[in-house]
């Protein structure tokens, strides 16, 4: 079973979970490119965990062929779904069984590695299920939180991500995490002192300075922000005000389906396919509990993270939490103009 | 010139060095193995910036060989002694220009990689040479932090550390980090509330515990963190209370060389010389502004944590700061018990 310290100092929690250390850590194993062997592919759902919701075509069964985005639990959860959520004391130190749940959002029934290689429709699809699966999971009020991720290429903690289908991940917790407090009461600050939505204000600044935009749209804004903490590090922001993902109004699907496909279609063909992270900020389940979260809705505004990966955090980083960033965001917003979007 | 940049949500600084990218950024580059090519060894002086510091012996001149540990300006700084310390803004954003200062501690004359391979009485002048130069550089009332780090076999941001000759690095910063003023405050939050340094508590609960202890003497206590963020991480605290690392007693400074050699040689051992970052936590520079800081002397306990780097940040610690562990410390520590010191 998972479990959830608390360090005693800072406050911060980490997951110590023994279960992913049994995991074959092969870092040098070679990438699935075989479809044959992915677990992922349509026709192979007998190689996965139970189907927990699946965008399927009319008549098909579950865990079985017949549909066009898939999720499944994953087989080696960070957090697990049958914890208690018992918090208890050692001392000094805090810790909570690692109760949460953790499923995989397989995005394609065929062997694509890359999100933009699927589609517009077929995109939109995907986003479509990554609303729904957040919106299903607000329901269950243990959960304070849940982030959609997605690792591309990532040589992440527990091995590299040898099977190259594309997929993202969804987390629900039972904590509001550190990081994600931290933005929120950030952008409280900013809203208590001038009533207006910060990102909405870089929206605004964006918009007019122009030299940091990558795409743009009716609906959405991708561009470099300006303290990008990774080379070509790109947000994509929603023109509408709105604090909630799940809440994406269907006509702005298509409008986001579409920047994403040209957004990560650029990156791969300026960097040659990247290893790259994406993280949805979106804002935390509420249960009700409105008083709490008093001006979230005017304070908290949705945005899409893509953080390519290509320098590592080392001893400066990890000592200081400031970043070095050898790309300005004008520069790599430039060159991501400069380069054509899709042909693959 | 590098500059800060002010994240306008949650406040991060980053830093964009473009000098940093015209650094040869070679993977796959082969590691210097031979001394005869390494800048760092003794009678290669002139192969490195001008000398800052040396430890001398008697009769030597500066730039030349006779030296134990010397220390010298980095050729690739990521903050200028250049720059002035002018902050402004623009529209929504905050900048500075990176002013700051950079050195490279060499811990040898000698070609070695690891600093456990020095001699206990080596060591020791390594950690004198690391005191004497924090305490120099306080004397700069542009500077209110200074970071000593280390990177041992880190595939770092710009490349991989390529000169196996072991180093620590020194930045001294015109702000005090984000991720430094946080440990700060929480300390102070604790003895706001306890009247007690949260260190200090650690130190007896682990004492009375000592199932996460690596190793003890009369003056240090060696051990895995309750919350270890990263797989056999370790602080070395001070048993006497002391926020300073400068102010090190001079009988501490053989307890601490010979506790570092003791954990180092184990981690080499045990881990087959892994990748590690160290990171030295001590007390900002105060610049006789006592009012500000007024409990540190009692709040703050100053350590030296080593973070092997055996697993890596992806999507899910990006987006929440929740690292996972798959290494129970207690069980780390065992392990670590369970292994003989130094033999090389």
């Amino acid at each position: 079973m998972p479990e959830l310290r608390r360090d005693p100092v800072v406050g911060y929690w980490t997951i110590i979970s023994t279960e992913r250390s049994q995991r074959p850590v092969a870092p040098r194993q070679r990438a699935v490119s075989d479809e044959r062997e992915c677990p992922f592919c349509e026709g192979h759902e007998s190689r996965t965990t139970s189907e927990v919701y699946a965008a399927r075509r009319e008549g098909t069964k579950p865990n079985g062929p017949g549909w066009d985005v898939r999720t499944i639990a994953s087989k080696t959860p960070i957090l697990s779904s049958d914890a208690a959520l018992d918090r208890y004391g050692e001392g000094l130190y805090d810790l909570m069984e690692g109760a949460g749940h953790h499923e995989i959002i397989v995005e394609s029934p065929k062997h694509k590695h890359d999100l933009d290689e699927l589609a517009p429709a077929e995109i939109e699809k995907v986003v479509g299920v990554w609303a729904r699966r957040i919106l299903d999971l607000a329901k269950d009020p243990r959960f304070k939180f849940a982030l959609l991720f997605k690792n591309h290429g990532v040589i992440s903690g527990q091995g590299q991500d040898i099977v190259r289908h594309s997929r993202s991940q969804l987390i629900a917790l039972p904590i509001i995490p550190k990081r994600v407090k931290e933005e929120l009461l950030a952008a409280k600050a900013h809203y208590d002192r001038r009533e207006r939505c910060v990102f909405c204000d870089v929206l605004r600044q964006e918009t007019s300075d122009r030299s940091r935009i990558v795409a743009e749209n009716d609906s959405f804004l991708a561009f470099c922000p300006f303290a990008s903490r990774a080379p070509f590090e790109i947000w994509i922001l929603p023109k509408r005000h709105s604090p909630d993902f799940g809440q994406i109004a269907s006509t702005e699907t298509p409008a986001f389906a579409s920047i994403l496909k040209d957004t990560l279609s650029r990156l791969r063909n300026l960097l040659d396919d990247p290893p790259y992270n994406t993280i949805l900020h979106t804002a935390p389940y509420r249960h009700g509990k409105k008083e709490y979260w008093k001006t979230l809705d005017e304070d908290y505004h949705w945005y899409y993270q893509i953080s390519p990966r290509l320098t590592r955090a080392a001893g400066f980083e990890w000592g200081t939490g400031i970043h070095i960033n050898p790309t300005p965001p004008e520069e790599a917003a430039r060159l991501m103009r400069e380069t054509a979007p899709e042909v693959r």
